[in-house]
């Protein structure tokens, strides 16, 4: 792949780092101990990217999200310019559902006010909805982003497994929202790239090991490399296969560049931003519709519930951080698909069981005084309790990733925030109240 | 898996056939040679098994389509009691993209009550849209089905790739109707067997040999039988994907039987039942959009109009006679899929490329005393003009299917029948005018 030796000239490291980018940094990998040689100038190229990266127009879609609202306020500091559209319908369905998020969140216009009286930096803000085609395009002209990072759709799997009309909205907003971004990215940004947000769940709890989107595939006699196959557990990770499958096909057809980001369960409140002002505050979910294994736990321990467990609690699967979230979508940013790529990154840092992590929140709460104790509740969902999992994540780590870990953020980010508010908690959220047989 | 000796008794015998035929059927042929020994009410069995199914009910959704037609018919002539349940929206959708089939077909209700007034046997029609979920439950329930068979879909992937509208519409269209459907099983015929028409070409063309529906992967000394990985080439073929991966799911957590089809390119206009009568004639269409390559090339050269081969022609397809479509569907609905089960069958009898299908209807023409030339004209699409392709079709061989060979019925079925009808071509329907580049 290196048509270059090693000693280039600065000519041909400016032209590769305007066209290929990644081609020059396999080179200067691959170099190192060469790279000594290389002209003083390779650093003010560096100077000049990290220059030209922080001007790079970022479109955060779903950006008053949980996961969205943390990294574009953490893009917003990295120097980036960043946009959010959002049609703010997560906090009605919190409405419909008679839910709420733990930690009391404002309303977006307030958040980012008081982002800007911070940091003097503005962001700029498009309320609407991605299934509006109309609305999307004019917002991206008016917006023209360098990138775009969608967290905007139905992202949780009970939500789209209480009934028909859950599931329908589920797959028809999610699929329709990122056909729509496809078609806008064809028509006015073709070179523009799409840092999309899958799941772990798109993979199901397969007996091989699960690579990053891709297998290469020995069958009588003959070998290709092929999409990984997906087995996922619910209509809401079913409608981010099927994005897959479209996005996938968008790159192949248009030469589009786009990176799927297949995240695991994240757990955290805390950025480094969103902690600078309670008015930044990001939202923390508990309950059974939209919160997560780990986050419930930690609220759980903090009220003196007992610890929900589904079944045997032998489900495992990758967690992050929220912390490595951002951090992870600004690493894929910065170094972008090629033409015509749709990349895989497998985003979570480590493996647990959930019997696991219940187990370490009952000791991290022992720690701070709080009796916790563990119930193994009849398991609302249709999955494996115990099964093979080992599912690589080498992508990241090889981009720079300094994954946050489990053991040392789970009382400082996690138990303690969940003590501050715990005064908030509705117990009655709580139990799972959707079941998967319908 | 064979749990009983060969000599089972007669009660045995009757007791498995009621609960699990395919286990009976394994067993039987298993055993063929030692079955001269089977007590002769086996045969009774087989009658009266026969006679239970002359009872089945069977809707076909999209059963005024090219292949419903067909299938409704042929099912109803073999005893079957047929339900058609249609949107007619294809006769809009002809309207508006002004095109037309070769052939001359009567209103549904007009073809129906010809096939009564010629056989006795009435078919019950259900007009309305499998998207509106009101309508479809209120349809079966009525109806009271034993197997679905669900043509009821946007086919065409040049359709799909006119433009964001068409392609939106195709996935949302096929999605939804069908989650519809799964939904109604799930609440109402849980023990209802859907037959689901899918596309060989959800594949694409990987490099190694396709097999139905799964693969078993060895992979760094571990092995699973996983979903075939899947690379469609068109927002259509991409909405079958989404199709087969609900499907999948709802079989694994709801208990439901369904198979599906993924069919080749099917060609042909007569069968035993539409040759009947003028007002039975089915549909052939021979435009850039719904039109399939062999069909078109006959009707090509019929009218000396020089067949149009995309590209190099090397795209190697499987095809079949839709006389093999309407009895691989009645074997798919003799011996159901068995509950939870999701069963793939590759639904073709030949492979061909496209090229090889010009010459062969070159060849076919001259015999007719037809010149046909063959033109190579720039591909519409985005596919690989020169690739392996080996596709598996055990399946449908096992449960008894006599394919059709092309090189019998070319003249017979298809050319004869263009000529007959060659007055009625419009030439400017022919070329594509849908680019995948959009």
């Amino acid at each position: 792949m290196n048509r270059f030796s090693a000693d280039l000239s600065e000519t041909e490291v400016h032209f590769l780092f305007l066209t290929d980018y990644r081609r020059l940094e396999h080179i200067v990998r691959k170099n190192l101990p060469r790279w000594s040689r290389v002209p003083p100038n390779l650093i003010d190229l560096r100077e000049y990217r990290h220059e030209r990266l922080s001007t790079m127009r970022v479109l955060v879609i779903g950006g008053d999200g949980y996961c969205g609202w943390a990294t574009a306020l953490h893009l917003s500091s990295r120097g980036y310019e960043v946009g959010i559209l959002d049609s703010l319908i997560r906090r009605h369905w919190d409405n419909e559902l008679c839910i709420d998020t733990l930690t009391p969140i404002a309303p977006i216009q307030t958040r980012l006010q008081r982002w800007k009286d911070l940091t003097g930096k503005t962001i700029e803000l498009f309320v609407g909805d991605l299934c509006n085609h109309a609305f999307l395009e004019k917002a991206m002209l008016q917006f023209k982003p360098d990138s775009v990072v969608h967290f905007g759709e139905q992202r949780s799997a009970p939500f789209s497994m209480i009934d028909r009309e859950h599931a329908v909205l589920t797959q028809v907003n999610n699929v329709v929202g990122t056909l729509n971004l496809l078609y806008v990215m064809h028509e006015h940004f073709p070179d523009c790239h799409l840092v999309k947000l899958g799941t772990m769940g798109e993979y199901g709890t397969p007996n091989i090991d699960i690579e990053e989107g891709y297998i290469t595939i020995e069958h009588n006699g003959r070998k290709d490399t092929l999409p990984y196959p997906k087995q996922p557990g619910s209509y809401y990770h079913l409608s981010k296969v099927h994005d897959s499958h479209n996005i996938h096909f968008a790159c192949r057809i248009w030469g589009l560049r786009a990176t799927d980001l297949n995240q695991g369960i994240v757990y955290g409140v805390l950025t480094e931003e969103t902690g600078m002002d309670e008015l930044l505050i990001n939202r923390l979910d508990y309950d059974g519709v939209f919160g997560t294994a780990l986050n419930r736990f930690c609220i759980q321990a903090a009220i003196a519930h007992p610890l929900t467990v589904y079944g045997k609690g032998g489900q495992t699967r990758g967690f992050l951080d929220i912390r490595d979230t951002v951090r992870c979508v600004e690493l894929a940013i910065a170094t972008p698909a090629a033409p015509g790529e749709f990349r895989v990154f497998n985003q979570f840092t480590e493996l647990f069981s959930v019997g696991d992590i219940a187990n370490m929140v009952q000791k991290a709460g022992s720690a701070l005084g709080l009796k916790v104790d563990i119930n193994h509740i009849e398991n609302p969902r249709i999955e494996k309790e115990e099964h093979y999992f080992n599912a690589k994540n080498t992508n990241l780590l090889s981009l720079g990733l300094q994954p946050h870990l489990l053991s040392d953020s789970l009382i400082d980010s996690l138990l303690n925030f969940a003590l501050k508010y715990k005064d908030r908690v509705d117990q009655t959220e709580i139990l799972p109240k959707v079941k998967w047989k319908g």
